[in-house]
């Protein structure tokens, strides 16, 4: 489409692997994630230093996770012959870079984010007082930078993060020369939906559909899903605004037709519950299906999966050592 | 004397490469550093990425001082036949230990670190606000637990520092598994020697007197040396306890006769400034002569000095790397 991926603007974009990817991350990262390889050279990588951060204490799952969800990438479009595929920790070039970035970075620029204080609140059930998470911000910078990517694919809410990158690498290069790529925000639609109680879609409250769901767990779930309360019986009129099950709908329904009727007869009071779900379950395992498909096959063959994540981190890392050696020499430590 | 190297307890120390090497580098170090080859397997680097810390707004000379200090190094005694000796950045582990150590660290411990505030004051031309500032107690605790060195050789005012160091192995270690060897304070004698002015010895007072100054100069500096001001005539009698020119006579004269009779004399007013200062230049230059002809040696090929840099790098990393598999499996990202 548009000439050969070397040509084409880099993007990076990483997912710690915390636990199993659900629609939150299909609609929030994936479906963005697909379409970047048809127009940029793509950077994807399991975060699993970042979930260090949060998970040290029983760090045992993130290796699983990773080859997890690397799978669900894959089932959902993203492919190692075209996208680079790596994980964070094969890589250890970023760590160099974060150690060095650190040595010219204000602490109070790092206690000034954002969600450095708000984090800490909302995982008050972790110990967040650590270096590792006060510097988690650099290590994102030296993701990005140690790849030279041009472009970060980042929803509205994240462009302040980006901006603190920005501010670093400016930085870096003001005091060694101009070394490092300044990422620019590449603005991604955000696609937020509640969980299927309507509360925040997350693990830890269980209200997730995960993309490994089989056909039965996803009508089950769909099911028991939160809808308009104050509808008790199907012909009192219902609310669509809102309304997680049509959220649901507009977001995975491909026939607009059917969820236009849908909601005409929803709001007349003129539809039961169990057909507006079902409708939505079975569009859900229409999406699903083919991605279980791709996922089982990855899944039955632990082997390939990590021979991508292994193959994928070699790529990487060339990148990132060229960038290193660069650094090394503006920074003045070259023997 | 006590087996092979590898049979021997390993020790593990370093200096920063931010200036040449003076008498304070001698008496405080590398006098400690020569013995320890005979009893221990010793790894002694030149923490060029600590020297970052301070001087990362002009970086430009620590190449340039992390090769001349090798040289003086060499030119102490320090075989690297017998001691691994090493730059910190072309062991880029070091950089990985530190990120996994900063996942478990509270901030607050590093904020209490005695040091922490002290050289902040202390360096008030300097911004020492930064993350990589904060961070290194754990950079340091990195270069020590990377080698599973038993013992760190301290002065007594380090043992604190050390402290700190020994808490992150035994949190690191409860979280993982024990994998880290906590290190063990080596006691050394600490020699403190005051500066030609009687101030501390520092290069930034220009009150030292340098590894590498030939023999005139150190004639010169030292007959400009402070001494008991209220001796304005060597018939005065002066005081020698806390008078720098007999500090001095202490620690590098090794004719203890002629100092006793020089100590005698001074206190009786019956001997000039000039003979109790000649007799110390002396006694100075004997000491340094030899260390200077080996410099020369060294100074002169580069290449040479560059060589032992780079192959006891690549000895020191293959340690490096060993413990760093193991880290990684007890943390839980191997793939």
């Amino acid at each position: 489409m548009t000439g050969s991926p070397s040509s084409r603007p880099r993007v990076v974009s990483g997912m710690r692997p915390t636990g199993r990817l659900h629609l939150g991350h299909l609609v929030g990262a994936l479906h963005n994630w697909v379409p970047l390889q048809e127009t940029h050279e793509c950077f994807y990588f399991v975060a699993d230093w970042h979930a260090l951060t949060s998970e040290y204490a029983d760090a045992s799952g993130i290796t699983g996770h990773a080859l997890d969800n690397l799978a669900d990438w894959l089932a959902a479009g993203i492919d190692p012959e075209r996208s680079t595929l790596f994980v964070q920790s094969l890589v250890p070039e970023h760590a160099e870079l974060h150690l060095l970035l650190s040595m010219v970075v204000p602490v109070p620029w790092l206690e000034r984010v954002p969600t450095y204080k708000e984090q800490q609140l909302q995982l008050a059930d972790k110990d967040l007082s650590t270096l590792g998470f006060l510097g988690y911000p650099l290590l994102q910078t030296a993701d990005v930078a140690i790849y030279g990517a041009r472009h970060v694919p980042v929803g509205e809410d994240q462009v302040a993060h980006l901006e603190l990158s920005r501010e670093v690498v400016r930085r870096f290069n003001n005091i060694f020369g101009e070394v490092l790529v300044e990422p620019q925000p590449l603005l991604t639609p955000v696609s937020r939906l509640p969980g299927l109680d309507n509360r925040k879609m997350s693990k830890s409250y269980g209200n997730t559909i995960d993309l490994a769901d089989d056909a039965a767990t996803v009508v089950k779930k769909i099911r028991q899903m939160y809808t308009d309360p104050k509808r008790v019986r199907a012909d009192i009129p219902g609310t669509v605004e809102g309304n997680p099950v049509f959220m649901y709908h507009d977001a995975f329904n491909p026939d607009t037709a059917e969820v236009d009727d849908l909601k005409a007869r929803y709001r007349a009071g003129a539809v039961g519950d169990v057909e507006v779900k079902t409708k939505l379950a079975a569009a859900m395992n229409a999406l699903l299906e083919p991605m279980r498909e791709r996922r089982r096959q990855f899944v039955e063959h632990p082997d390939r999966l990590r021979e991508i994540a292994v193959e994928g981190s070699r790529k990487a890392r060339v990148v990132a050592v060229e960038t290193m050696e660069r650094v090394r020499g503006a920074v003045g430590l070259r023997y």
